[in-house]
């Protein structure tokens, strides 16, 4: 007997549980990127020249530049109009602020501000919520979903992109304490997905090109590059765009699309650097690699800069990530209908422009006016003339300017009193953690380092009495304030030292930079994951990490794999398979494998064979690899597949269409030993055999998925439906 | 029949072939990236607690840390001692020089510079000829191949970590057309290595620290951390050394190795720093991160960059690569005694200090002095006061400082004319060629880097008529030595791009160089090989590249695997496995696959358990997988163990001892799917079995390493024992 397997081994059916992170939702599909090796494929690559492959290399160079230029003119796109719908609104705002200053009344300001927050932010949260909730967030926890293998649905659609480009300028125009650096690694990720195709099945536009990369392997593989290149628009750093890539996505390293990951950061930057300086009147000054800028530091390290201390950072992180945490909780069970969503979207916004408004209208710390006139928008509010309020310059600014102006307040010359720095430190802590979360595109980049500069500034003005022989403290504040940037909260470790070190351009940061982020993720993991990573939990997601839990020896192949699994004979019934597919009756035989077969495949079967089946049975027209890229993605429903009684006993031939040769593992093997399998090839199914090559299980994603290190050991997960 | 499966399966002797490239050499073993899963590694696995592996984890660090500072210092006494060294050399010459220059008899002074810089590539010619060969060339090739998971033998042994600094001390000092910077990376793994493993087998000394990492998989991980910490302290690049390890060695991407491994070239660089600012009485200075400093670069990049075209520099890179094929091919025919080696080790150093003495003496291009005395060593020779020879800029110096000089003429002012550029570019490209295979430790990074600075300078004087509107030109032409540098010869395309970028601190550069690298890479591609891959092909070594050749989809396991495999039951005879092992029999029943046993493991068995065998069957005292970690990595030859006829007789239980669970493949798989399987896990074995489950094949490196794509498709190497 050979039968050959099905996609979803039918389980027990786990019962609707109360939404929490102890469960892991069954709605997420696995990418797969294991090539279905059936003899179609066989053919295909047996009949493709040297040259073939050649010309396949070279249309993923061509591929790769196009992603980067696009995802670099998408981001200067963002850029401008953010400079400029925030330019508007500040001026306006300021206008109104210096003219009721004088006669009193500022209170109308207030509402002045408030308003145009309110409606860039009601604007922004609309289209999100009402038309592509996918759209909402930095899209940064999709993306490490995605590069992962989970298929989260409607992720890469153009639909979301445009949401998440005009949400994201909505929201920075808005005044909210966000970053637009987050949503670029979205729309990177998305920009390819759509270009790798060759087609948008959203605009019903198929271009017939580039028809080969029109599978799970290679369109993960230019996702990977559009979140480079993302990585690379927002950071000026193509380099952390590679390893971001990397750390999260590409557990088997492959040299050329490193090369080609890299080749569309590089272009990515490239693309903004240029459209920016003409922009700017500035054509081939190249100065502006990246959304944010800190701008050049200069060499010049003391051993005082580890005195920026790590450890209350990582708890601030923590606590942070707790408080979103339960936010976001309570946002997933009582905040789920759009029109509340738009209206706590609307709500931050107002409270936010309340909020700056008090801290400047109370604020008494006057700093007079640079020489170098180098503030954005100065407000002299009650100051004396040549003066300015300097927390309006932390306040009355976009994030981005706020943390350039930080960073680069001239040696030997504080903007910034101690109190101005701690009272900034805890309210923009607040907002953004309430921001965090909400219906609207947005990235928390920016906010946490915002929040992470301030307090080690804060701190180190404190601790100058102490440290007042390290002359040097006082002449680069700004570096300190870098280096101490909260990074306890997002916890991308590596990728992020390097783009930090790249958005300085200067090596020697590396170490401190190293030691701080290293620091505070492990103070910051004794309390609580990062925030990405309790995002991903929340939602259920069958996420892998990159081994399998320390003390999982004990398991093995049999007890994590589910079984039984569905089987069909070689040649099987027509109706058999729809019925299987239809979930109104399974299919247990036991025989020796001999093949795997996917869903999505016996569906395009079924669709293009049920006709000519009917009319003589097993001589059928040839079916081409093409039928199947054709469908891909969109598979349809077996619902939408209508099948005839007479059809129905029809006999199907799956030889061809199986993929002969799955992997398969001893129903002995340990998990550790499973998951490294499962992981570095990233596999969908693994078909588990017994010492006679017969099918006893099938361990996929959700498997291996549930077994996670909690604080009492090992702990299994529930699966849910929902 | 349950039968295990041995190391080496006996395949039909090749015969003896004289050398040339397209052989695989069967002398090299693998490396095994894979843990033998056997009852005796679970159950420590499953005894150990979650704090144990903790603890584990935070050793490893400690060791990276370790691996990193004991590099940084390896790196930092290299460069003082060439120093110190060169400069007495060259002081001593220049008196010399200037003495003779007014009475006349500079021979005396060329024999005095020729007969010093002899007798310092004597030196290190000697204890590389003599004591241990493997630390010749830069090492790069030989750590390549360990990362891939070859086991070069004694690549790692503390003996060729000291030859090989004192080696490359010599040979820099001797004034040979060599970098320090390759040796690094060698030096760096040899530490890893060595600390890694808590033992020194060569000096007898084993700390009993760290048992849990004598294994292959712990090891090579380390190695790789080590790799990376060389790279970092030879340029100054942690991330390229990252990149470096990467590109070369891990395929299987795991998040926390490549954390370590950044570790590790963070504290190498900064020791390095430290230390050498310590050295220059600068301390807290920190402005050395690397070996070789290019300093900073203004960023001010105009399209001309791109006109330093990459093609030729490919085209030169070829060549090199071609004329040093032929070289070595001469030297393996007919300069393989050590005397010999020595002689012409000696030989090119007297020509290089001749050949140079002479382009100094016949070029008439004086330069005035700066006012700064930016120049080491400068030699007035026959100019007028006040001048100076500009050709000993380039050839009076050590290699690190010329590079440096060349990309650092103050802007506005070319040192060089063209005549002297081209001369010494042509004089030079021929002395590197010479030089590199010769029995001392080098590198060629820096030599490759002058090659292509110079020809790339003199060119763009040479169209200076052309581009003269380009003002910038003028301003910056150091730059676009920089960007010249002939990359085509060594190839590594990826890492040397952040390598190159890091160096400069300068994200825009990374574009220009990125083209330039790949069109060198592609233009040399067309012709030969990089130059480290020539090597590698030339000591037959079975590298496996990163992907299967693209048209090898007609092979399958059937057709590459080595058969018939020897197997033993899982009960066997003594005697019947000392046959084994001994070749002096074979011993092939088919059977139901039940596990995986090692020759090494075998013997480690054989070496406790006979005497006790002896004694009373089967009841035996339990080997602990200790037994197994004190005799790696140098487990004794089957010779040694002395088995009576009485031992021969008994029965012993491999059941305990062999992997129950090693991976498998279907005998139809397709070549690139084994590939992939095999690259991923970092597999030494693969087990083919049918459809039953029965051994009929086992895929090893060789089989897989023996087809390559050549000119005329895909070719298939041939086997030989040498």
């Amino acid at each position: 007997m050979h039968p050959s397997l099905l996609q979803d081994s039918v389980r027990g059916c786990p019962k609707e549980i109360p939404h929490n992170e102890k469960l892991l939702s069954l709605k997420y599909e696995s990418l797969d990127y294991d090539n279905s090796e059936n003899q179609l494929f066989l053919e295909e690559e047996r009949r493709m020249s040297f040259l073939g492959f050649k010309c396949l290399e070279i249309s993923r160079w061509v591929i790769c530049g196009l992603i980067g230029f696009l995802t670099g003119l998408i981001a200067c796109c963002i850029d401008i109009a953010v400079e400029n719908l925030a330019g508007v609104k500040y001026y306006v705002v300021k206008q109104n602020i210096e003219k009721f200053t004088e006669v009193g009344g500022l209170s109308i300001s207030l509402i002045l501000w408030a308003v145009l927050n309110s409606a860039f932010v009601m604007l922004g949260a609309v289209i999100v919520a009402f038309f592509e909730p996918g759209a909402a967030g930095s899209g940064i926890p999709q993306i490490k979903c995605y590069l992962n293998g989970v298929k989260i649905p409607r992720v890469v659609r153009l639909k979301t992109l445009v949401v998440k480009v005009c949400g994201v300028i909505c929201s920075v125009a808005g005044g909210l304490a966000v970053g637009k650096e987050g949503p670029m690694i979205h729309s990177g990720a998305v920009v390819a997905a759509g270009v790798s195709q060759g087609r948008s099945t959203s605009l019903k536009k198929d271009f017939k090109i580039f028809e080969y990369f029109r599978r799970d392997t290679e369109k993960r593989d230019f996702v990977s590059a559009g979140a480079a290149a993302g990585v690379s628009a927002a950071f000026g750093a193509p380099v952390g765009g590679v390893l971001f890539s990397l750390e999260e996505g590409a557990s088997f390293w492959n040299q050329m699309l490193t090369w080609r990951i890299f080749f569309a950061s590089m272009i990515s930057t490239f693309t903004l650097n240029f459209f920016l300086s003409i922009y700017n009147n500035k054509p081939g000054d190249l100065s502006s690699p990246g959304l944010i800028n800190f701008g050049r530091f200069e060499s010049d390290v003391s051993v005082c800069l580890l005195l920026s201390s790590p450890k209350p950072c990582g708890l601030l992180g923590a606590l942070f990530n707790i408080l979103n945490y339960w936010l976001t909780i309570f946002r997933i069970r009582y905040v789920h209908r759009p029109c509340l969503q738009v209206m706590e979207a609307m709500l931050v916004a107002a409270v936010t422009a309340t909020v700056s408004f008090a801290m400047i209208y109370f604020s008494n710390d006057c700093q007079p006016l640079g020489p170098d006139q180098s503030e954005d928008y100065p407000l002299q509010l009650f100051c004396a003339d040549g003066e300015y309020n300097s927390m309006a310059t932390a306040f009355f600014n976009t994030p981005e300017r706020s943390v350039r102006s930080l960073f680069h307040n001239p040696p030997g010359r504080l903007f910034y009193n101690p109190l101005t720095l701690s009272l900034f430190t805890l309210t923009y802590f607040f907002l953004a953690c309430w921001t965090y979360g909400l219906t609207v595109s947005a990235g928390v980049f920016i906010p946490s380092l915002l929040i992470g500069a301030h307090r080690t500034l804060a701190r180190l003005v404190s601790i100058m009495f102490v440290c007042r022989s390290l002359s040097q403290v006082w002449a680069v504040p700004g570096k300190y304030a870098f280096n101490g940037s909260c990074r306890g909260i997002v916890r991308m470790t590596l990728s992020l030292t390097v783009i930090m070190v790249e958005a300085t351009g200067n090596v020697t940061y590396g170490l401190p930079i190293m030691l701080v982020l290293l620091t505070a993720k492990i103070v910051g993991d004794y309390f609580v994951e990062g925030l990405y990573d309790i995002h991903i939990k929340l939602q259920s997601v069958p996420f892998l990490h990159l081994e399998a839990p320390a003390t999982s020896h004990w398991l093995t192949a049999r007890e994590v794999m589910g079984a039984p699994v569905t089987c069909f004979n070689r040649i099987e019934k027509v109706g058999t398979i729809v019925d299987v597919l239809s979930n109104t009756s399974t299919n247990h035989n036991l025989g020796k494998i001999c093949g795997l077969i996917l869903r999505s495949q016996l569906i395009v079967l079924l669709k293009h064979k049920v006709r000519e089946l009917a009319r003589s049975r097993l001589t059928q027209r040839k079916l081409q690899l093409k039928d199947f890229r054709d469908a891909y993605p969109r598979f349809p429903p077996i619902q939408s597949i209508h099948v005839s009684q007479d059809e129905r006993e029809c006999m199907m031939d799956l030889t061809e269409f199986m993929n002969p040769t799955p992997y398969t593992v001893p129903q002995e093997t340990s998990l550790p030993r499973v998951f490294k399998l499962f992981r570095a090839l990233g596999l969908r199914h693994l078909v588990v055999v017994d010492s006679e090559n017969r099918v006893v299980g099938l361990v996929t994603r959700k498997d291996l998925a549930r077994y996670h290190l909690g604080k009492h050991g090992l702990e299994e997960m529930q699966l849910a439906q929902t």
